[in-house]
């Protein structure tokens, strides 16, 4: 029985796969984790967002990292972590693609998902350019 | 469609019916986000553990939250969060207490989880002791 660092082929492809994460930050110098729905076209990760505690804490720190696990069974499972820095995205052309490309990827969003993609002038788009992943698993 | 916040009663039940959460800390001034199996009794929440990164980060800032999310569908899920101060669990009846409770709880533990069951001098297992308790849903 061993657990094994992940190559960083295998972390990519776990972060590419993945559709749900949980995304941490520090808010207020206290750990924060919220579950968010993303996509990661191989250099950042793109998330939306309602305002609310998240994004008022990214903006006061935008360090952030986003948990992906891919967990088959007790023993088949990887689960990685990327790290980067928030960057809202402000450019319109760009957060309807990414809107776009977040509906695609993600096919069942949660109602309230569905109603930021509808053009909520409250829709918040911002992306990690991933600056470190790694992760570790029991391979298969 | 709305996202309502949970009850306190609501919050509590989805962290007890749960066995895997996110467990958030802070690791050299960055957040840190690692799937961790658990079991909450109401008033602590005991996570065991190797040695390492959240070992280490924790020791050094107590301050941890564990996200529990329980997602049956795109319009029924809740997710709680929950923070509490590191504490490591020293007291040799505890931690054995602590372990076979775990391993009650949770029962298809991975692979290194049965074997730090069996005794290894390095499981290390640790509680926090809940002070805040909030969570948001589409409540069923």
């Amino acid at each position: 029985m061993t657990i094994d660092k992940l190559t960083a082929e295998e972390a990519a492809e776990v972060l590419k796969q993945g559709a749900l994460g949980r995304l941490g930050c520090i808010a207020e110098g206290e750990p924060y984790v919220v579950p968010v729905h993303y996509f990661y076209d191989g250099e950042n990760i793109y998330i939306h967002s309602l305002p609310g505690k998240k994004i008022t804490a990214l903006r006061a720190n935008g360090r952030a990292c986003l948990q992906v696990d891919d967990i088959r069974d007790s023993y088949h499972w990887r689960s990685v972590i990327a790290y980067g820095n928030y960057e809202e995205i402000g450019d319109e052309r760009l957060h309807e693609l990414a809107l776009a490309e977040l509906f695609r990827h993600v096919p069942h969003l949660t109602p309230v998902e569905s109603k930021m993609t509808k053009g909520s002038v409250e829709t918040i788009v911002f992306r990690l350019r991933v600056d470190q992943l790694t992760g570790v698993g029991e391979t298969w």
